[in-house]
């Protein structure tokens, strides 16, 4: 069995002589292409093209676009404190606003630059320590994340998943094998970007799982006949009110699994966003409907047809079975019980 | 205003000099070509790779096929009767079994076969003749279907479909913009084929009606925002018990549909197959997992993942709010009185 290249995010997206490498995801499985950034602006644009996907990550990467500009800063000869501030914030600024959806790149790059210490310089040094640690800290969230969600895994499920919800998955499937579990796993492709087929029926194949790859409108066909037992998607955002927005098409599956009487799961790592209410609260990011009309480079449409972009959706709570987060399972009704659980030490 | 082209069978599928072409409908909107069929079975291999698509289109495409080998038959010099009518059995048979779910290329072969006079000979003209009275019939039968669903379209619809309907939803559109109702359609691009880009987004935007193209994982978040008011999609078999089957994901968009409390309303043209007790006798066609696997010639997945292709799905009547035909609209559990509605003359 070999240790599938998404499990952990330094395997696609790293440092190579002060540029930042990102294996392109949009290319995977069957090339693997770096992008290398030497600016923050660089890496802004790789977010904002899908180069790197999954709200974790996307944060990683924007954690890394900022240790670029802090470079920068630090490699001026006498620049002042203030100065090397305004653009580290302006940087910042930019990186959050590749992606409105995830919360996960604000919380993380103002967590940074909330830990510098401005008047020791060596701003860079400061920023990447900072970012190792939230690298260990997300990969020890995303073990314990597929611990809790495995306790649900049940010897021949066969689990429905769309688009690509991360290493939490991976270790939940990776677990399952262990404990002697046999499971199937089915892919929705996710369209437009196929993350479903290009990202996660590959990771999971690696793993040695049985994958089954289908179209995004045939869940529903495939749970009418029994082939599913239960459905788990990430989150890049979960509201107050349990609401959780994830890659277009999870409420649609949300919606079939409930008539299907299935459980529905969603592996919420790190919980919700304290600063985010409700549904309304939550930008759904519409993406250029280019995206929509053309495929691998060919429009699939008349000239005269208008595309629409949604890349998010929004799931009700009522819809949701649990959020598995690195604490435990919480009821989407109560998602604000997650700031009460003691922290899980493995 | 142009007339669309998929409006009318014989404007893509039409005789020349003895050979049957069929214009590539994976092809359209950006090429035209031509796929010359110069006997019965390169007719199905065609119908079996999808050149054709539409239950009804497809119907009349086989008896052209049928029309080919009679042709063949005709041309034998001493050939005698019950030796003609052996091979046109076999032919029949060949493309019968082309395509499984949809019950109209059986009704239409073995309607030709019953008109037959054998001891007239010429079976092929007889063949003819009767193919074009099939065609006259349709297309009155997709008028009619397209007037009664008229009627349900309001001024400011927003209509959501599926795959594409065939002619009665260009009827219906091109009639509500005659009452000078104003509507817009959003169509799913139909995966893994495209035929709801391809051809109905294409289609329906030649009548002048503004289409939006989404992926088919939208439709529920569409639904949500408010922007669709009704959905219709057509049926490719429609069982006694009220069970549609149509193109894989017409069931979940009927799922999401009741979600949000939106008429889901199915053009039936000319009704029920009246040997299909319930859904358990509409067999789903599976098609080639390749299908799914590979995109434009490319696979889009990792080497050790399997593909499942359902060509169909099934929805159950409940989720139905009404099967528009030729002779009125029915409710999908009482689908057995289409039978004793009077037949309209326009």
């Amino acid at each position: 069995m070999r240790e599938p290249l998404l499990i952990n995010i330094n395997n696609t997206v790293f440092l190579r002589d002060d540029t930042l490498i990102i294996l392109d995801r949009r290319r995977f499985p069957h090339e693997v292409v770096e992008v290398v950034c030497s600016d923050y602006e660089e890496v802004a644009k790789s977010i904002e093209n899908m180069v790197v996907q999954g709200a974790g990550d996307i944060a990683i990467t924007a954690g890394y676009g900022l240790y670029l500009a802090a470079r920068q800063m630090d490699s001026m000869v006498g620049i002042d404190i203030e100065a090397a501030r305004t653009n580290l914030l302006k940087a910042k600024k930019r990186l959050i606003n590749t992606r409105p959806t995830g919360f996960h790149i604000a919380v993380l790059l103002n967590h940074i630059i909330k830990k510098v210490n401005w008047s020791q310089y060596n701003w860079s040094v400061q920023i990447l320590e900072c970012i190792n640690l939230v690298i260990k800290k997300q990969d020890i969230r995303s073990e314990l994340t597929g611990k809790w969600a495995e306790t649900l895994v049940q010897d021949g499920d066969c689990i429905l998943t769309h688009c690509f919800p991360g290493s939490a998955l991976l270790h939940m499937l990776q677990l399952a094998l262990k404990h002697g579990k046999k499971i199937e796993l089915i892919a929705t492709e996710t369209r437009p970007y196929l993350q479903g087929a290009r990202l996660t029926a590959w990771a999971v194949s690696e793993l040695g799982v049985p994958v089954t790859l289908i179209t995004d409108s045939m869940a529903a066909y495939c749970m009418s006949q029994g082939m599913i037992s239960k459905v788990f998607t990430a989150a890049d955002r979960i509201a107050l009110d349990g609401t959780v927005a994830n890659k277009v098409g999870t409420f649609q599956l949300a919606l079939a699994a409930r008539y299907h009487q299935l459980p529905f799961y969603i592996l919420g790592y790190g919980g919700p966003d304290k600063y985010c209410e409700s549904s309304k609260d939550i930008p759904v990011e519409q993406r250029d409907s280019e995206e929509v009309l053309v495929f691998n480079g060919v429009n699939i449409s008349g000239k005269k047809v208008k595309g629409f972009y949604p890349a998010f959706d929004l799931t009700p709570p009522q819809l949701i079975g649990g959020i598995i987060t690195d604490r435990g399972i919480i009821s989407p009704w109560e998602v604000n019980t997650y700031w009460s659980l003691p922290v899980d030490i493995m």
